[in-house]
């Protein structure tokens, strides 16, 4: 299936002169195409649910307002358009109004991506995490998420931020490092504005390798709502959002509103309980909204189709004391570290028939756990080794 | 109820000559009074479930024995006997065989315990939570454990813990700190023993202004199955077990598991996810074993009683912005943070019909967001404090 270019360069126009995610907008584009919608915008004449109110909002932007010098500027770029139809327009875009509890009303579907990046978008979103997280980050916030989107990139898992300071920057350079899968930045404002400035060596890297993504024309700027309304695309086109640090407020956990309510799965990193930047992540898994991950590997657990990425439980390493039972447990236990004492002794100490203490010592031997001179016991360095060893003292 | 001499000495006398918790014990118990278990133990003679092979076992240290000596030597070390039936005997010591699936089998109830401090251990236990974890804590492990407890002492709750070097140890300070409710330190070993002997200071403090509990008589080492043995009194002692720091396979998830056993819940502090000694705590947390928590109010949430210490949701500090309705967040969105505009720019930049905003600026005024200057608008600095502020770019 292919868009024609009149519904192409429409559905770039409403972009502009409406808000993205606009209710109206988006009930208007289900009952007519977009050529026809933008017509009656621009006439000033309402059609279905573009009632006159809602025009004369829109009035302002619409005046003297050339959508082709938009397409041309997105040229310029090497950005392209894509609408619902054509192949590379992503999965997972296409949820009911209603679905989203937002707290501003630009929670429609998109109906137009703007895209810069060799890659498809589709594809590229087929497997991806959203890693998102506090501008103000800590070191240890940054140092955690850029691990954590090396992890997922060697995995062949496209890493998706905001392109934001703190754990979004940290996130695309830890995936760009990676060079393995395209890390994908979502943006409020036009293809070729650099927000934050102090980012814009990191985007044209992410450009270059990866793809960056916007829902408005060139020259928009980021303001206040679209940073909310941007942020549900970032969760929609993933399998789920980690959470690596967020205050109790940030802007963050508007991503992962947003991914709940879509049905994706919200991760989030746990930090030390005295860093404000990490109560948000903890209140998130403490009401359950939210789970605990540490690594990639548990990541890839959680947003990983059934039967992908099954973890095995994670354990210590083993103790060769581990495998003992309780009667030899109970008699190593009772051999003591530096002293050599004989079995009757340490039938005693254990609490078992000296017979048993006899049978079970040459095993202890063999194992390299107690060491014998003269008929006295002792326990030998790795037998010392456990935690939580056995005192000579005599009960 | 009264329990009479002949009873609690000879239920004394099998804490020393068994190991705490022996099922053989605990039913031979059931069926006959302590008096008749001890005789027949002292005997050698089987009765009921004390078969040949257990009597053989504790066969050598009966032999000698005299259990008015530790008597004895407890009231030289000002401590007392308490068994099932006794006033201050606690609550929830009474569980079934087969609860406990511990790795070792010393697993059944406390059949006597011995206490010294001037509390009443029942009624120190009414309201009381077990702070544990590694004995290899780290700075961070050790600050919060002593916070925690601090603060939980001052509400009122009685800190139990195992006094091991580490977390048990922070908590124990920080509970004494409180001077509010008794902490409880619960041995492996008898009442004479300081172990950790770098603790003895502060196990003298404990029993000073707290309490301390142990199942053997004086002299008692502490064995590695007593370590485990313990953990369960620690458990039941409680209405749940926190977990402040603990590696994969730290012994104080020990103690976790035993309460989970018992039904108790199991709590756990998050710390960062580069620390070993926190990677235990997040397992629990993230398979859902334990409970996330952050502080002391989290912690009574979840072991207080059905409608007792109900949190709020946690919230950031809130803004003026929050209040407002989405047109008028527009507006502001769309007001510049330096060079004020006039009316129509500003309702060009939000989407908003110039009248609309003519009516939402006056507003904005009064409530401090925004200020006026010459008909032209700008943000004040309260207007330009909140996170993702408007940009003066115009679209």
């Amino acid at each position: 299936m292919t868009v024609d270019d009149d519904e192409r360069l429409a559905r770039l126009a409403l972009a502009r002169v409406a808000e993205p995610g606009s209710h109206d907008v988006h009930l208007a584009l289900q009952q007519a195409p977009a050529a026809e919608v933008w017509a009656s915008v621009k006439a000033g004449a309402p059609l279905g649910q573009l009632g006159q109110r809602a025009l004369d909002g829109i009035a302002g932007r619409v005046d003297g307002y050339v959508p082709e010098r938009d397409l041309e500027r997105l040229g310029d770029l090497g950005g392209r358009v894509i609408c619902p139809g054509d192949d590379e327009w992503p999965d997972g875009l296409d949820w009911g109004l209603g679905v989203m509890q937002g707290d501003v009303k630009g929670m429609a579907p998109p109906w137009v991506l703007l895209v810069r990046g060799r890659h498809d978008l589709r594809k590229a979103t087929a497997t991806s995490v959203a890693i998102v997280g506090a501008r103000a980050a800590t070191a240890y916030g940054t140092h955690v998420a850029g691990e954590l989107a090396f992890a997922l990139a060697e995995a062949g898992t496209a890493v998706v931020s905001g392109a934001a300071y703190g754990i979004d920057g940290a996130a695309h350079r830890g995936a760009l490092t990676a060079r393995a899968a395209p890390t994908i930045a979502v943006l409020a404002c036009g293809l070729d504005i650099a927000y934050p400035r102090g980012h814009d060596r990191l985007l044209a890297q992410v450009a270059e390798s990866g793809l960056i993504v916007s829902e408005v024309p060139p020259g928009c700027a980021p303001t206040r709502v679209r940073f909310l309304v941007r942020n549900r695309v970032v969760a929609a086109l993933t399998r789920g959002t980690v959470v690596v640090e967020a205050a109790l407020r940030s802007g963050s956990l508007s991503t992962a509103n947003r991914a709940l309510d879509l049905g994706r799965k919200v991760l989030a990193v746990p930090g030390p309980v005295t860093s404000a930047q990490s109560a948000g992540c903890h209140e998130w898994i403490r009401t359950q909204r939210a789970v605990l991950v540490t690594d990639a590997a548990e990541v890839l657990e959680v947003v990983g189709a059934a039967g992908e990425h099954l973890l095995l439980p994670k354990r210590g390493a083993a103790h060769p004391r581990d495998a003992l039972d309780e009667t030899v447990r109970r008699v190593l236990d009772a051999v003591p570290v530096r002293t050599a004492v004989g079995v009757a002794r340490i039938a005693r100490t254990a609490g078992v028939p000296a017979l048993v203490v006899q049978q079970v010592l040459p095993s202890l031997l063999v194992a390299g756990l107690v060491e014998q001179r003269d008929g006295a016991w002792r326990l030998t360095t790795l037998g010392a080794a456990a935690p939580a060893q056995a005192m000579s003292v005599a009960p």
